[in-house]
C-alpha cells in the first residue's frame, strides 16, 4: 500500500512545480561540460586563504560564542560593518535598518511572506529574476510585466502596469539577472516618481551593483527615494527595500546576505525569519565580517571587477567572431551574465539540446518571462569559467547555432 | 508623510504578531541574569578545537568548492553520514531519503510550506514547541490539542481530535520540547495505529533523542511505523516525516538539521527549500562532515549526555530543596528542558515578572498552548548553566515562588 502523499500537498505545490534553477545547477556539476549556464561566481577569486585565517582567529577569539545560537537580525558588528560598506555607495542608514539572511533567495522569500495574499500582483521586468519569481509564486503571486530594453526597464511603459494594482515593483536596475542591462539614471527618477504617484513600493535587488567594470556607478533607487533623507533621525524610512549580498563578492558557499529596509519593515522581516529558519549561521557572519575587516572587501572587489571584465571581454570578442550575425547580445558594463536573442523562428531550447550533446549549456529566456515570451533568448554567464574555456565553449554554441539557423559556416 | 508600510503586510502577518522565542533570547544576553530561559546547549562542550581543524583541513582541501554554490538536497557525503548515525538508532535509510535544512526551524517551516493550507487544522501536543506554532501560523494553520501527562502525549484522548480531520500529527516524542517528558512505548504504537486508521501522516520531531542520559532509548515512531521496511527497494517511503539535527550534539550556530520522508515528500521539500533560501550552507556542511568523522560524533555525543546529566540533577535536586511543596514538576530522562507546574492561583508569567527583578528567568508556559491554557506552567532550562550556576537560580527562583505562594519560608 502507498502511503497518499500526493493527496496531502498544500495547494500553492501546484505552482512551485518547476525547478528550473536546481536542475541547471545539477547540470553544471558535469565535468566534461562547458557551462554558461549557472550564476556562479569565479571560484578563481573566493578568498580561501583570507578564510583559513579568519575561521582560526574567530575559533580563538570568539570561541563557544561563534557556535552558539545569535540574534534573528544578525550580528550587530556584520550589520555595522554593512552600514559602513553601503555607505561608500551613498547608502547611509543604520544597522537598525539591516536585516542579515541566508541569501537573498532568504530575503525574496520572507518579502513574499510578509507582502504577498493570494493573487496579489507583482510587477517586474520582463524578463526577470527567476529565483525571485520561484519564492512568489508559493504565495500565490501573479505577475504584470513591463518589457526591457537596453536602458532597463522600459518605464514609459510602466502606467498601464501601474494602473492593475501591483503590490510592489521588482527591480534588478545594475546589469540585470538575466539580461546584464543598466537602469538608466533617467528610468531610475522616472521608477520612483511613478511609484510615488501610485503609492507602490519599491524591492531593488542588487546583488552586482558593486560589480561595474565599466562606465560610471549610477545611484541606487534606494538613495534617489526622495523620503531618503527625510527621518530625522538618521533611520532610514522610505518606499524602498533594498537587498544586497555576499554571495558575488566573497563567496555564495556561506549564505550571507542582507536587506536594508525601513524599521518596520525590518521588524517584520524579523518576525518571518525567526519562524523560517530562526537566525542565519552565527559562524558564518563571524567570519565573514572577520574577513571583510581592514579594507579587504573594496579590494577584493576590484580584483572580482577585473576579472569579470576579463572574461566578458573574451565572451564578447569571441561572439563577435563565432556567432552569426542573426544574433543579438547585451553589452554589460557589470554583473555575470549577458543576454542572447535568436532570430525568432528559433527557440533557444532547441539550441540547448543540441548544445548539450556539443558539451556546451546556457539557459534558454523563456523561465525568465512569467507570462510567457521570450522562447528565442539565452542567458549566458561569463564569470565562472576561465577565459579560454569560456573562448572554446562560444565557438561550440556559435557552431550549433550556424547549423541550426541553416549556414553552417565553417569559422575559426 | 510616513509611507503606509501598515498596510502592505500580507493577512498571514497578523499570526506572527508575537516573537517570544526571539524576545527570550534577548533576554538570556542581559550577563547578569541567570536563565534558564533560552534552549542554549552548553557551550562548554560545543568541540571548538575540532572546528578549527576542521575548518583548516576542509579549505586546504577543498579550496573554493567549500565556498561554492551547492544542491539544494545538500551535501552528499554528509547526507551518507547521516544516514549511517541515524541506522545506529535503527533507522536505515538512503542518502535520497535525506534533506540538509538551514536548522529544524527551516524544516518545520517547509513541511509547512507544502503541507498547510488556510484553515488547516493540525494535531499538536498541548503544550507543544513554539516554534512549530510560528512556523506553521504564517501558513493559516489551526491546531487541534491532545494533552500530555508523565507518559507524553495521551493518545486514549487522540481520537476525537482525529476526527476532527487534522492534516498531520506533529509530535516530540523524546525529552519534548517543552515538558522534558517522553511517549511510552505503549502510546508509540497506539499513536502508528491511530494514525494508520485515519490515514494521517506523522511529523516526528526529535531534536533530543540522542540525549539520553537515562532509562532505555525507545523506538522512533518513523521507525515503528510498519511501511517502514515494506519498499524492498531500501528507500524509506511510509506515514512519518522526521525532523533531527546538529545543533544539539554539535553547535547551534552553524545552523544544519536533517529531515528524513519518503522520497516524494523530499522531492516537494526540495523545491520549497530552493525558493526559500537555495541550499544550506555549502561550508558549514562540508566542516560538519570532517568534525563527525571518525566516531567523534558518538564520543561527542557521551561527553554531551554526562553533562547534562549532572545538570539535570543539580536542578532536581535544588528544587526538592528550595521550591515550595505545592510546586510540581517532570523527571526528564533526557534532552534539556524541565517543566514545573505552580499551584492553579498562580501565574507563571506573574512569576517572572518578579523572578527576572531577582535576576533569575524562564519561559511561562501559556505560548506553547496553542488553544490556551497552561498559565501556571514554567519551562525551565537545565542544558545552558553550569551547575553552581543552577544552583543559584533555583534558589532565586523558590524563594520568588515562596513569596507569591504566600509562604516566604526562610530556606537554605
Amino acid at each position: 500500500m502507498h502511503t497518499p502523499w500526493a493527496h496531502r500537498y498544500a495547494h500553492r505545490t501546484q505552482r512551485m512545480g518547476s525547478s528550473a534553477i536546481r536542475e541547471l545547477l545539477k547540470l553544471t556539476e558535469k565535468p566534461d561540460i562547458i557551462s554558461f549556464a549557472g550564476g556562479l561566481p569565479a571560484p578563481d577569486v573566493f578568498p580561501v586563504v583570507e578564510f583559513q585565517e579568519a575561521c582560526q582567529r574567530v575559533l580563538q577569539d570568539y570561541g563557544a560564542q561563534a557556535l552558539q545560537y545569535g540574534t534573528t537580525e544578525g550580528y550587530l558588528p556584520l550589520r555595522e560593518q554593512i552600514a559602513r560598506h553601503t555607505a561608500r555607495y551613498g547608502i547611509q542608514v543604520g544597522p537598525e535598518n539591516i536585516l542579515i539572511t541566508s541569501g537573498s533567495q532568504q530575503a525574496l522569500d520572507l518579502i513574499g511572506k510578509i507582502l504577498i495574499n493570494r493573487g496579489d500582483r507583482i510587477l517586474v521586468e520582463s524578463p526577470t529574476y527567476l529565483g525571485a519569481l520561484q519564492a512568489w509564486n508559493a504565495y500565490g503571486a501573479e505577475y504584470v510585466t513591463v518589457p526591457m530594453d537596453k536602458s532597463g526597464m522600459n518605464t514609459d511603459a510602466m502606467e498601464e502596469a501601474l494602473r492593475s494594482g501591483p503590490k510592489f515593483i521588482y527591480v534588478l536596475p545594475n546589469f540585470q539577472n538575466p539580461t546584464g542591462v543598466t537602469l538608466s539614471l533617467k528610468r531610475r527618477h522616472k521608477l520612483i516618481e511613478l511609484a510615488d504617484r501610485y503609492g507602490v513600493p519599491i524591492i531593488e535587488d542588487d546583488p552586482y551593483g558593486q560589480l561595474r567594470f565599466e562606465g560610471e556607478h549610477l545611484p541606487s533607487v534606494v538613495l534617489l527615494d526622495h523620503r531618503f533623507r527625510e527621518n530625522g533621525n538618521g533611520c532610514y524610512s522610505g518606499n524602498v527595500i533594498y537587498l544586497s549580498t555576499f554571495s558575488k563578492i566573497l563567496a555564495p558557499g556561506i549564505r550571507l546576505a542582507w536587506v536594508i529596509a525601513p524599521q518596520e519593515v525590518i521588524a517584520k522581516l524579523v518576525q518571518a525569519k525567526q519562524g523560517a529558519d530562526l537566525h542565519t549561521a552565527t559562524f558564518n557572519q563571524i567570519v565573514a565580517h572577520e574577513v571583510s575587516r581592514h579594507g579587504f572587501l573594496d579590494q577584493h572587489i576590484k580584483v572580482i571587477r577585473d576579472t569579470y571584465k576579463e572574461r566578458r571581454d573574451v565572451m564578447l570578442a569571441a561572439m563577435d567572431r563565432f556567432f552569426p550575425a542573426e544574433v543579438d547580445w547585451t553589452h554589460p558594463e557589470g554583473g555575470l551574465f549577458l543576454w542572447g536573442t535568436l532570430p525568432k523562428h528559433l527557440s533557444a531550447a532547441e539550441v540547448l539540446k543540441v548544445a548539450i550533446e556539443r558539451k556546451v549549456a546556457f539557459v534558454p529566456g523563456d523561465p525568465f518571462h512569467p507570462n510567457g515570451g521570450g522562447h528565442n533568448t539565452m542567458r549566458i554567464n561569463f564569470s565562472f569559467s576561465r577565459p579560454e574555456v569560456i573562448m572554446e565553449g562560444i565557438q561550440r554554441l556559435g557552431e550549433v547555432i550556424h547549423e541550426l539557423i541553416g549556414n553552417p559556416v565553417k569559422v575559426g
